[in-house]
């Protein structure tokens, strides 16, 4: 089959690999649909995360069940499916207290000897645990088809984050970041019923899709100024809830800032730095708490697909650009230069 | 009237200050019958925090309301009456959310131009946001008056750690740091619910004292091998639950590493040190929380006197040195030693 692989940074290449079989009972094979760029494959793909050269890639896809192994119960060939971006046993104590993502059998698609996401194939392991069918007519309908891949991360994640920063009713929440995540999180606030939300960022192109999943306010701002901007706009106090969905000290640093005494920071942006960003002092003397990590996106799956499917959830404008398999690489490179918001990829 | 002042690191001097006065109409003086240091205070003892010379100090004390002021209506003249370590005024956004340390009008005992709790009279502004009455019956109960004294810091603190962290039945709890803030998180953990205690402490009076609050284990190892004991006593996993009553860079980051995936640190040891202990990755990774800083211990009273005056919560064996207002220099001393855990002043 062809697939994804990163060789070094900025070589990412589309290329014949061994077709995905059943290894182990509890394995399943799935055709991919639909996959996906994430803003954390840019992290790869810029060498700030290092990877073995011909390593795969890309770590969000739905498709069609190709074979399964004899364990297998949950799903069966011909199912439609989503994947969340590690696998899980399902079974394990943090699988079923909800943390899958700290699965003792977990892993990650892509990393070495495991299939990526960016490929027309997936070799699952631990299907059961992991995949989660979706109405066959789903597959048809190509906004649904976008909006339900939103669910293999940014989608999850971005709840993760609005449930972390406690984003409530009556609540203001602020949301420090406008990729993907970030704009998944402001639908997440303003479906937990956030009364304002307050997007920081400053492209007019992801902060007009902020006011349209729920954006009562956007500030263009950056550091001090946006943390001027927030007060200003909450009698002096800062926002309840702040979603730190970038990663870099400096957003951190942001996030800590423009918090209200007593509130939380809802942090999934992949850290990146040397130091944390976090003024424990101002943390401490303000009860400034910070609550987030790596979503456990598959627990969140059957809670959020009920709103995706009947459409009071549609996070599907997050993908701008759509590529073709061979055109995975064109896709990272509009990602990085900023030129789409979310890469969606076709077969 | 006589009062502790501190004039320079390792310079404490009980000395004669002006007899404090009622000077707005929300203020009350009290005449203080129990007082007593805190490890917080040892900051400013040992110059780590700095101090204008001749300011006062203590921020924990119970007394007799002598005078109050046109306003007052809460308490009056002759009411036995306990102080949380911050004034606040009871009716800003703050106070009525329960974060009376955010008061708008809020502030310290013992800051510049204020009096401190280790003195003969204090003068408390906002009196009726920040004082407590108790049963007057209570001023002739010495171990009761010790047990109320925890009210004004340690035992509130104490709770707002074991919240923090998450302390709830069924839990396993882990608490790092054995000094009186800590002991007392055991205390409010097993009030809590919390199924296992572990106390991290190496001082075998603390350890004992930690044990006859509720530990149900105690680790006396640091660092890397007090990880390890944790996790040897968790399945691996680490705590549910854990409190950081320290404030170094070195407990924070035990905190971190005995922490359970998807688990909290409360953290109420005052930050100190460049950097914050906190390991970002590994606590985004598994999905760790950090939450507490500055307790709002006034709003603590009131659910916590019930089970102080019944008895059912104990924390006065935390005094272990009882020393008169001229030995307060003594008692200072002998805790920077640890020849002392916490030392009450008498009257």
């Amino acid at each position: 089959m062809r697939a994804t692989t990163i060789h070094a940074p900025f070589d990412l290449r589309v290329e014949d690999v061994p077709d995905p079989v059943v290894r182990q009972p509890g394995d399943a094979v799935v055709r991919v649909l639909r996959s996906c760029v994430c803003g954390s494959d840019l992290w790869a793909y810029r060498g700030e995360s290092a990877r073995t050269p011909g390593q795969r890639i890309g770590h969000e896809f739905l498709g069609i069940v190709e074979e399964t192994g004899a364990e297998v119960g949950s799903v069966r060939r011909g199912d439609l499916v989503v994947a969340p971006f590690m696998w899980s046993d399902g079974v394990c104590d943090y699988c079923r207290e909800g943390l899958t993502t700290s699965c003792e059998h977990g892993g990650f698609w892509g990393s070495v000897g495991s299939d990526g996401g960016q490929g027309e194939a997936v070799r699952v392991p631990y299907a059961d645990g992991t995949l989660v069918a979706l109405p066959a007519e789903a597959a048809s309908d190509d906004r649904l088809l976008a909006a339900l891949l939103t669910l293999s991360d940014v989608l999850g994640t971005g709840h993760h984050a609005a449930l972390g920063a406690g984003a409530r009713p009556g609540a203001t929440v602020a949301v420090v970041g406008d990729g993907a995540v970030g704009l998944c999180a402001v639908l997440a606030a303003r479906h937990l019923g956030a009364e304002r939300i307050i997007a920081l960022g400053r492209h007019e192109t992801r902060t007009d899709l902020a006011r349209r999943f729920g954006a009562t306010d956007v500030v263009a701002e950056r550091g001090d100024a946006a943390v001027e901007a927030v007060r200003a706009l909450t009698r002096g106090q800062g926002a309840h809830a702040v979603v730190e969905a970038v990663g870099t000290e400096q957003s951190m640093s942001t996030a800590v800032n423009i918090t209200r005494d007593g509130g939380a920071i809802g942090f999934v942006g992949v850290p990146h730095g040397s130091g944390t960003g976090l003024d424990l002092s101002v943390m401490f003397d303000r009860n400034i708490a910070l609550r987030g990590g790596v979503a456990p996106v598959r627990a969140y799956i059957p809670e959020l697909l009920p709103d995706v499917l009947d459409g009071t959830v549609d996070p599907s404008p997050v993908f701008d650009l759509t590529v073709p398999l061979e055109g995975v690489p064109d896709g990272y490179k509009a990602m990085d230069g900023r030129t789409a918001l979310k890469v969606m990829v076709t077969y």
